[in-house]
């Protein structure tokens, strides 16, 4: 195992009707909430009010920032954290998807600092501190509401970046099934393949041997497949929401990859510039993109996903397979795991053109989290991805 | 799954030669500290001079509490408590194995508080402070540095109960392989039936279901099986010492039972009588009464005991097997790969007479955390352990 460093202080509070005490949980870090949500579903599900009583119950002065989108973006934070200063909020409460989530950790941040908040963004400051956050997510997919990342587009500069700081972990999140069985089967797909994306990046390109790690990984991606298929069958299964929910607070909440040294992400640096363009949703160009990543590294890095192949895909070893053809059974097969479950496979099904690809690859290239991944490595991957 | 809240804030630092760093770590919590330790291992190995070193070079001021053994007592901790009113003891750093470690745990409470320490443990009074402590463990066995929890002898009244607050996580745990390179054969194997026995214990008695937690059980019970085996061939090995710390540290460090519902804990009630009396290692002791719970469940839980004996002892199912048929394979396997490390087996291998068992039956239901285990099913079980 490589030296690692595990710290994970976030409160998890799961379990059928546990939206009823977000108010309780709030009250303990501050009176003057920011209650940060989505777009209508909230509302349209009833649950909305049902929050902003509970807060009110518990004693605390609500205001609310609503009409967080898929691919967040900056302008909203800039506004509540402006909105945190003038109400001089001490809390945040976030209620939605992993945008909702991001925005609000992107305002804990932002309501502290005087200066320009994309800095962070572009690695040019570095996070001192952030407003307590507490969350109640309504969709299994980014982890958001147990590890330090938020992503956020600058819609300004067109970029799609992320951040990283433990001053962001929540200091509770509350994992409550029944918010998320009205979730429509595309979003639950989705969020299925970003869970699923969270573990096999860092599994795929690990270049530790950490053994218990794998089998954690191993463990949620298992669990995560078996539970969306469930969750497509069966919308209303408050057992099948509350699994995928758990499923995806565990793939990026830091079990997983203990002692497999520094990993890469590039599924995710690819995608974020493809949703920045085209708009699409993660999990759906994580869908595409993903398993034209693991291709990519079923060259150098065989071993490990022909052991993706066995232990999670089921794939059968004969005698005479290389590691290398195990491994590509395994992506081929889930790639028809994803297609059959409703996702986009290929570019085209998202609107993007073959000719754009070294376009796309050269925007790629610029992300400051980039790393080795150049705009010739992003090609090959992307062509990867178009049949 | 059932409901449930998990919080672990305890930052792990795992690495070979992190042990130089717990200066650094000490340091940021206060400058008085107290070292808490064993008997003379770590100084024939020199460890326990660099530390002290790594201390003062961090601008600590050191005072030593040395001496801690085995089944821990109470009268060390007392002395320890009153050390650190004495020398204004800022922060405690332990450094041995689980007896040390939970030695540091109760002195850390006892030295805030001024009525009898015990109350704690009779379950008279609620736990509402403790000094901050580090850790760095020399031994994989107890999970101790990654937990709420504390074992103590009371050697006056023979009892040996636990304490269990959040107030008593560390605040950092250091995990060195190289500290636990000359941890001797016995004490390598009976710190991996402890380990196994946290995991076991609650996953056979689980009333609900959470598959996730299942399958990281399965793999922390998986990888220690294989680690153990590899540390007892190769003990200078430091992938085997590393893993099986790490293994140590996540079987009770809340990652394996989230969902399980309220569990029991039955045969380190009914070992801690066994210890507290013949003063065997604890290892030791669940060696003996693990197989026989796990006897006993496998009437009233028989499914789940045959998942536990198919995923992770490797019993094939025949086409007429009954999940009981299959659960009991699994037990008698366990009990052979537990003989085969070099494991006592029988009550009779810790000097306990099969007449003496009535006797520990009536003691073992005193025990505050005993529940429904009673006399009866305390002396049901023990009578599996003769044989």
């Amino acid at each position: 195992m490589r030296s690692f460093q595990y710290h994970n202080p976030t409160r998890i509070i799961y379990g059928e009707g546990e939206y009823k005490n977000i108010g309780k949980e709030v009250a303990g870090f501050g009176s003057k909430v920011l209650l940060v949500t989505g777009k209508s579903s909230l509302k349209r599900s009833g649950y909305f009010d049902q929050v902003v009583s509970s807060l009110r119950e518990a004693g605390c002065r609500v205001s609310v920032l609503e009409g967080v989108e898929p691919n967040p973006r900056l302008g909203l934070c800039l506004k509540g954290a402006e909105l945190c200063r003038r109400e001089r909020i001490e809390v945040i409460a976030a209620v939605g998807g992993g945008s909702v989530l991001d925005t609000a950790k992107t305002i804990a941040v932002a309501a502290l600092d005087t200066g320009d908040v994309w800095d962070f963004f572009l690695c040019k400051r570095k996070i001192t501190g952030a407003l307590p956050l507490v969350t109640m997510v309504t969709m299994a997919a980014t982890g958001s509401e147990f590890n330090t990342n938020a992503v956020i587009n600058n819609e300004q500069t067109g970029q799609k970046y992320a951040i990283h700081s433990e001053h962001i972990f929540p200091k509770v999140s509350i994992l409550d099934p029944l918010l998320s069985l009205s979730l429509p089967a595309d979003q639950t797909a989705y969020g299925a393949v970003d869970i699923l994306s969270h573990i096999i990046e860092g599994y795929q390109t690990a270049p530790g041997k950490a053994p218990l790690s794998d089998r954690i990984a191993e463990a949620a991606m298992k669990e995560t497949m078996l539970w969306a298929r469930r969750a497509l069958d069966a919308p209303q299964s408050k057992e099948a929401r509350g699994n995928l929910l758990w499923c995806s607070s565990v793939a990026l909440g830091g079990w997983t990859w203990n002692g497999w040294g520094p990993t890469t992400f590039h599924a995710h640096t690819i995608e974020h510039e493809i949703s920045a363009a085209t708009n699409c949703a993660h999990g759906a160009g994580l869908a595409v993109v993903l398993p034209a990543v693991m291709r990519f590294h079923s060259r150098n890095n065989a071993a490990k996903l022909a052991q993706l192949a066995q232990r999670v895909f089921g794939v059968t070893r004969y005698w005479n397979d290389t590691a290398e053809a195990l491994a590509l059974r395994g992506v081929n097969g889930f790639k028809r795991w994803l297609a059959s479950i409703g996702c986009p496979v290929t570019l085209g099904e998202l609107g993007v053109e073959e000719t754009q690809i070294p376009e796309y690859a050269r925007k790629i290239a610029l992300n400051p989290e980039a790393g080795e991944l150049d705009a010739a490595m992003a090609e090959e991957i992307l062509r990867f991805a178009v049949g």
